[in-house]
């Protein structure tokens, strides 16, 4: 399977698949400089909460590589200064501040070591968080599968794929693992407007790794699910609270209560990562408001509708813990409730 | 307030707005003959189930004016292939078949007053049709108005409104006659995929009458309800079976579920011809499949999916009558249960 986002070792560049591009063009892209980066994230040529944590840990590296900064200080100091920007492309995504923070305390805790001696520990760490989210993936995919029965019809929305991590993905993982396992599976797609990552990533990922996907209008799920056509919801997350809310994709919430509503089990899978301890509920989840434009001018390139007319668009719901049946992790499977036991993230907010 | 289908009466042609065009142009078109009048309903420049109603019974009767027959017996025979091929060009909205019923009563009950003598029948009876349309929309307005308190923000789905009638609308209706009476209210129009006909049409022409109208995806409606920013959603429907299930639009389902959830009434708004007295539940209704290209190649006018990519794009689904609050209709406001109290309706059974 193609990673996502990965780090050239040799000539220390960021490469990652220009996601806005797919599913017409699939272009392997470059990043050497925190600019370029943080305009990456932002307009989401990166985008997934694991791939946003792995691209910018990467992306840090290998801009903070180039820094011809010759004291220790100097050099922290711009790299932190690199870090806030990174920080700041998108508001969301928790991988994003743990990925920044676990460099930032890398890059301190080389201190001593000299200017190209935090270089180094950056990019082993770079590596790590890497390589930490491939097999993040594999357990979630590990743990999923055992819910995942053969015949099993598996509705989702957004992209929570393999194209959202380094590989395998979170929602998608269970589903790639199950192939594996020779069970027969199949996917229907939320198309996920207004970016349509699922009609453009979900949809080309499945498709490219044999697996058969059905596409509809996010307001079809209803339908599908009405006439006894899903046996299962996977969707991924953006930030979950230490109650079970999770934040993800705008249109999440409502395929959530539809699915209650007909008694389907809906899963949110995601890495530890993506559970924020120092997050209480979904109320302290800050919602990104992306730009108007996106839900106005898609159709044929012209405005589509009338000048005078107010948008509403945000980029992210929140899912309330009570509509969640269980949350997948490379730790196993979690109610809400039970986070709080978890000793990594009880550790993190001792 | 513009019409959106009607008869010139001295050319015998109909005239309508062709939708497919909005809101980048406002045109106006006219149809004399029964192969067009096919087209023009199946590739939705006329739609909205009233409108449709209408639009076929005008259409009806500009194409038969033309006919050449000189014997009663063969205008009779082409007047009735032509309903039929009228009839068969959309299969869920009821309107349409009852307004050909009506036209193909009319003809035959005018039968012994000569070929002319018919057409003169008929041209009443197109008209007749256009002006009960008319009213029955504004009483729609006059009970739905009673619902709606001053500041309302309400939520619709799809364009029920005076583009899907001859004018006022069925779900706008209510709204166009609050507005009228001076209250302040506010309208979060769905886009409705895959058409767009919210963000295209609704938007339009909310806009056009001076009503604040914010557009949002479909897939948002969860997230503006879970935040208390809606008060109540007003719907319209294509065909309401006798136990008051209701299929309208895609999407709408999913909307009754959240409006549920959340505690928000749900009205759906229709003329009684709507309502189909031979259709004992939603399960009796035929759902139009229509065709995957309108879910995979609006962006950017290149297919925005992978090849390999099934698409369910069902173009309706049904609301069972236990999430609808209410049917609003000329005659007054029903429960799902009372419907087969109406007289009208029972008469049509007997």
């Amino acid at each position: 399977m193609q990673d996502t986002v990965w780090l050239d070792e040799e000539k220390d560049l960021l490469c990652y698949i220009d996601q806005t591009l797919l599913p017409n063009e699939l272009k392997i892209c470059t990043c050497n400089n925190i600019f370029d980066l943080y305009d990456i994230i932002k307009r989401l040529s990166i985008r997934g909460a694991p791939a946003i944590g792995v691209g910018a840990a990467i992306g840090l590296y290998a801009a903070c590589a180039r820094f011809e900064d010759e004291s220790e200080d100097g050099f922290l100091y711009s790299f932190r200064k690199s870090a806030e920007i990174v920080n700041s492309s998108r508001p969301t995504a928790v991988n994003l501040s743990w990925a920044v923070r676990r460099m930032i305390k890398c890059a301190e805790g080389a201190r001593g070591s000299g200017v190209e001696g935090i270089k180094i520990a950056l990019k082993a760490e770079a590596l790590a968080i890497y390589n930490e989210d491939i097999e993040t993936c594999k357990m979630i995919g590990f743990y999923g599968d055992t819910l995942i029965r053969d015949g099993a019809r598996i509705l989702t929305h957004c992209n929570a794929g393999a194209l959202a991590a380094v590989r395998y993905g979170t929602a998608l993982a269970p589903i790639y693992t199950a192939h594996e396992n020779g069970k027969s599976v199949s996917v229907y797609a939320d198309e996920t407007r207004p970016l349509l990552q699922g009609a453009r990533l979900t949809a080309f990922e499945l498709a490219e790794n044999g697996i058969p996907v059905t596409l509809q209008c996010d307001n079809m799920a209803a339908s599908l699910i009405a006439k006894g056509m899903i046996d299962m919801v996977l969707v991924g997350a953006d930030r979950i609270a230490m109650n079970g809310d999770a934040a993800n994709k705008i249109g999440t919430l409502g395929v959530a209560i539809i699915a209650k509503h007909f008694g389907i089990p809906f899963y949110v899978c995601a890495p530890l990562s993506t559970i924020d301890p120092f997050c209480e509920s979904g109320k302290d989840i800050v919602i990104e408001q992306r730009n108007a434009s996106e839900v106005t001018e898609m159709h044929y390139k012209k405005r589509m509708t009338h000048k005078n007319v107010s948008v509403y668009n945000p980029a992210f719901d929140v899912t309330p813990n009570e509509l969640i049946t269980g949350i997948i992790t490379e730790k196993g499977i979690f109610k809400g409730y039970e986070l709080s036991t978890i000793e990594q993230l009880a550790s993190a907010r001792a």
